[in-house]
């Protein structure tokens, strides 16, 4: 028994399959450069030979801040390969986020596109990490740059037979930053069993044919890593297209040119392509795109299938992979009224996800579709703990379940709706009231120039909703005018009578947070115990 | 960090897409049974349940004896479930092997249809496990049937609700024997974890979709699990047939009656459909169905593909869960020449599959379709011990990869395609030359009656192949001429030169095995080290 092999779920595995089965399918980098699977295998050794002459050791992290490309993929592979974690910098932070994330992280190395050397140089004295391997796509480094030298050049000198050893399936592969509105940013990491059981749930249930597919990313690869398509494309043995920075021109003369079938990106994205003007040129029939990050709103989604594109949701966070829902079409709602609806759901569970919707004692709602609870989540790949971070690790994991801060609905068939942000809903007399809701019933009243609902805690409710309103120049209302227009909406039906509001505050102004979004949290702060009007 | 919750990869987790995504597809029991998700999940409790009241512990082995059915679908996750292990009984071994078989695997309780009463009561006396639950479907147990009682019995008295615990994803889950032509059956077990990892790797390949298809197995459920597939379609959330004992008229009713559209078989069953009178009332055309077992023949494929059957081939062995790869036709084969060839191949490694053809130093064969050599594997899915069988396991997994004891050749696509097996085939002057082939040849000589060709060690070549004759009642022939007989067909370009026999010997029988098959093993023995002639 000495000799059974006991097989780990390692990152390396996911180079398999293209390889034992032949795949010809080419690794495409904008119109850089262009190789086989082979050549993937022999840079993937070159580089983790390289790492490995540079002093990087299992436990060590790389930090890495590119565009989209060829180079992020061997990445993805050669630094978890040796038992190092990649670090996927979003090179759209602030600088200051920037710096806190990579010194955070510990990294060791920086592996840099040149197209940030000016970032760079700004938070170079407050960087923990000292040796960077700059990668060029314009000729030889600037004269005087310190460093390790350019991409290429350190990689011809490692060995592209690298052996890369077996280890522990439970190491972590890649750690990325998600920032939220308040706070500082929270380190998220993957394990290698985490991302190929992530890989291979992925591959069951969107289907990349290894002969069939071209995949290309639409969501950054510093973003969840790419949402997973790359190792689950390269599971597939799949044809890949990177496209570098996003200029929709280039997506979109990319998908005519290598012929891509599958992609993923936020709505945002979707609309930039479907507005360029360089759309009208591309045949976009058949593409499949996965929107998630935020709602599909429906004009989107019918202005999408007009094109011909197969657009459906995907819906998942930065701590689950991210993927734990999709919402491909099933035959029999082809051509129905459903159809869109459909596509703009979250989806169905992926293969082995435990998907709830919970009420507050984590008791599942029905699933009638209407009936609102939070979403939590369980399944192999959601993220263990925020890097040195136990407190919000906790708080993630309340219950022994993620929860995921979302409100949504199920239906009869599984199918999670997303509603509401937990924020923004108000937990009272056992039901979830939505607070957005309540402000536009507010809002409606002639009187009103701006509204905030909040949620104060309650000893007998839990919480009861709260309205802060900024009354229009010299006009007249009283709290009880407020309480009227949200009864009128529950005689409607329309909403809980839980949502009338049990405290009607007026002030002069609202607080408001940086990007001019009403700042909820202030808010409650100053009104959590005031005296009522 | 204490709350956040590690998923194992239990086959209780495989019921959560199906609960998840609401599926409400049934399970189908012959024209007996049928019933959704839900109570699937509400009887598997029950049973669960009612073995733990009976004593049953995790550790503890369950034996299984009954026709594919829906209480066999519920006995492989109710039993795993609890810790214990599924013992699926082979119902077509001798009595005596099948005392061996359960006593071997220390089963505490048998579950048995009434079909095999007589057989139980042949085998009672030697049989170490006492107690057994009845299975009837033709009305109230006979009186003074000793035993537990009948199994809807038994289980009504269980709880639907029973809480399944959480354990190691490595705990043994089932567990039967494999029958060679020598030797004792050997115990093969697979673990929670491989049994999980083997659903969502074939599902990825063959893409059961939960809306669309229906399965239902045509290999029994007490061989490898079914080819693991009814783990596969509760993943997936399909509608499931169990037809009970196979019979091809009730088979070809079911695939049209319940709209079958995913099946597996050997090529006997295929056969035996096509040669029903009963074929003529059933539309085929759609049906996915995967062979496997021993090789199909082109005249199969073709006659299956006449009527319209999605027909390809799938690899695999007990000992590999048992698949390793399947040989859907990509589409840009369709039409062409070539499709029936890639149909009838074992076909591409499935996802995470390492499958090699190696050289007698473990060294890859090129790839080019034509270069034979021993097929080799691993995966996170292959057996890690024979049961209480330590050398077998040993000779199994020699230097770390499973050996399939077959000789393929693999093409640049990676599809491979099983020659030989490794016992009919000699290793010599570093090449492998099949001893069907050389035999083929020397038996074309008048003077031959019967010929056996079998390899002998040799110092220098590795094995030398070695022609034993049995020449026609007064033949003059010669060892010259059987030497002759064969360079002919070297000279041809048709077979390697290695292949012309070292030592001819003329003998006057001989020895078969009980089934009359040649029995090389005896001959390998006998011939070892004889004189020359």
């Amino acid at each position: 028994m000495m000799s059974a092999y006991d097989f780990p779920l390692l990152i390396k595995k996911l180079l398999l399959t293209p390889l034992t089965r032949g795949s010809d399918k080419e690794i495409v980098y904008r119109d850089g450069s262009r190789y086989g699977y082979p050549t993937l295998r022999d840079r993937i050794g070159r580089l983790g030979s390289a790492l490995t002459g540079l002093g990087v050791r299992p436990g060590d992290t790389v930090a890495m801040m590119d565009w989209d490309s060829h180079r992020y993929l061997e990445c993805y592979f050669a630094v978890p390969m040796l038992g190092a974690v990649l670090q996927t910098v979003n090179v759209r932070l602030s600088n200051e986020q920037i710096v806190y994330c990579i010194n955070h992280a510990e990294a060791s190395i920086l592996i840099c596109n040149l197209d940030f050397l000016s970032a760079y140089e700004a938070i170079r004295s407050e960087l923990k990490v000292e040796r960077v391997i700059w990668i060029s796509e314009t000729g030889p480094l600037p004269a005087g740059l310190p460093g390790l030298g350019e991409y290429e050049q350190v990689i011809s000198r490692g060995d592209p037979r690298h052996a890369f050893a077996d280890f522990d399936e439970n190491t972590p592969a890649t750690r990325f930053y998600t920032t939220g509105t308040t706070g500082l940013p929270k380190g998220v990491s993957f394990s290698h069993r985490q991302l190929v059981l992530h890989a291979l749930s992925t591959l069951a249930v969107i289907r990349l044919s290894g002969d069939d597919d071209v995949y290309m990313p639409m969501t950054p690869m510093f973003h969840v890593h790419a949402w997973g398509f790359p190792y689950t494309a390269t599971l597939a043995g799949c044809k890949q297209v990177y496209p570098g920075r996003y200029v929709p021109e280039i997506l979109l003369g990319l998908v005519r040119d290598e012929k891509v079938t599958i992609t993923h990106c936020v709505p945002t994205i979707l609309q930039m392509l479907l507005t360029s003007p360089a759309i009208n040129g591309v045949d976009l029939r058949g593409l499949r795109m996965i929107i998630g990050g935020s709602a599909m709103p429906r004009a989107l989604c019918e202005a999408a299938l007009e094109r011909g594109i197969d657009v459906f949701t995907g819906y998942g966070m930065s701590e689950t992979c991210p993927l734990l829902a999709v919402s491909p079409v099933p035959s029999r709602l082809h051509g129905t009224d459903e159809e869109v609806v459909t596509r703009m759901k979250a989806g169905q569970a992926l293969p082995l996800v435990e998907l709830r919707v919970v009420d507050f004692d984590l008791a599942d709602v029905p699933h009638d579709g209407v009936t609102p609870g939070e979403v939590i989540a369980r399944a192999p790949w959601l993220t263990q703990s925020y890097y040195k971070n136990p407190e919000a690790t906790e708080t993630l994991w309340e219950g022994g379940y993620l929860h995921t801060q979302d409100i949504g609905v199920m239906n009869d068939q599984g199918y999670l709706q997303i509603t509401d942000r937990l924020k923004d809903v108000i937990k009272t007399g056992g039901e979830w009231v939505s607070s957005l809701e309540i402000e536009s019933i507010i809002s409606q009243l002639p009187g009103v120039a701006e509204v905030a609902v909040i949620g104060l805690s309650d000893v007998k409710w839990g919480e009861r909703p709260a309205a802060i309103v900024v009354k229009r120049f010299g006009a007249k209302l009283e709290a009880a005018d407020v309480r009227e227009q949200v009864m009128r909406h529950v005689t409607l039906g329309a909403i809980s009578k839980f949502a009338v509001p049990e405290h009607v505050y007026f002030t002069e102004e609202l607080p408001k947070t940086s990007v001019g979004k009403l700042n909820k949290r202030d808010l409650r702060r100053t009104f959590a115990s005031p005296a009522p009007v």
